[in-house]
């Protein structure tokens, strides 16, 4: 978690926040999947071998839990942050492989004050999960509600 | 995994699919917080109380994973399926609460032919989580590259 106290206000246009440095390994890739998302290429090395990616790729809702971890450390703010409604646009845009270190980055694209609830406000951000190629892997534009900074 | 071997054609628009159970605990929604999503809504029983939902809920990303688990139980075809590029208009619509019993409604939107690939086919579909009041707790539009059934 982030340990400054921020508030709405704290996230204007443009701001940007960075950081993170998770490394995934097949392990890790096999252990989510056989849960959560057992298809053959997360779960079946030889299978993902053959098939489309020629190995073992990370479910999306796993690189999507690894996001949601580095967001809880680099952007959210324990004093202001809501329940999220939810999200837009999410892109898986290349494989996630064993070894890959994934690190995050989030841009404020929209802040606008609640109309319903003065004490909040409303974020919109590009929430970008990049791989040690700088490459992003996934994106997505979060919906944030935030309490407003206390008088 | 449905163990009929389905292709692109087997998805018309207004095709429904249905199914799944799986009941949520208090340890589940913990477990899955503690790695993955530590806001105090999700881990901190106390605090959660105390807070906008009068208890733990569960971590979005967590019914999002449960959601993965059920489509590739009701909807995903092991015959067909490809990476999915991503998905559209996530709504987080009610919490999901210890003992909430979560199931799966897939309703096909759109089905198109890849222009690129002829071999293969585009789905948008509408996916509902729905809890034992039959009350959506989360929905979203995934796009899902399917191949098309062999001549």
């Amino acid at each position: 978690m982030t340990d400054r106290p921020l508030y709405f206000e704290d996230y204007p246009v443009g701001a940007v926040f960075e950081g993170g440095r998770v490394e995934i390994s097949e392990a890790d890739i096999l252990d989510f999947a056989r849960r959560w998302d057992p298809q053959a290429m997360h779960v079946d090395k030889a299978a993902a071998t053959a098939g489309q990616f020629g190995g073992l790729i990370a479910s999306g809702w796993h690189t999507g839990a690894i996001m949601m971890r580095l967001l809880t450390e680099v952007f959210i703010s324990p004093a202001c942050n809501l329940a999220s409604p939810g999200l837009d646009e999410l892109r898986w845009i290349r494989p996630v492989r064993p070894g890959d270190i994934l690190r995050l980055k989030v841009t404020v694209l929209e802040a606008r004050h609640s109309r319903s609830k003065p004490d909040q406000g409303i974020i919109i951000s590009l929430v970008e999960v990049l791989n040690q190629r700088s490459e992003p892997v996934m994106s997505l534009k979060p919906i944030s509600l935030m309490r407003c900074r206390p008088d």
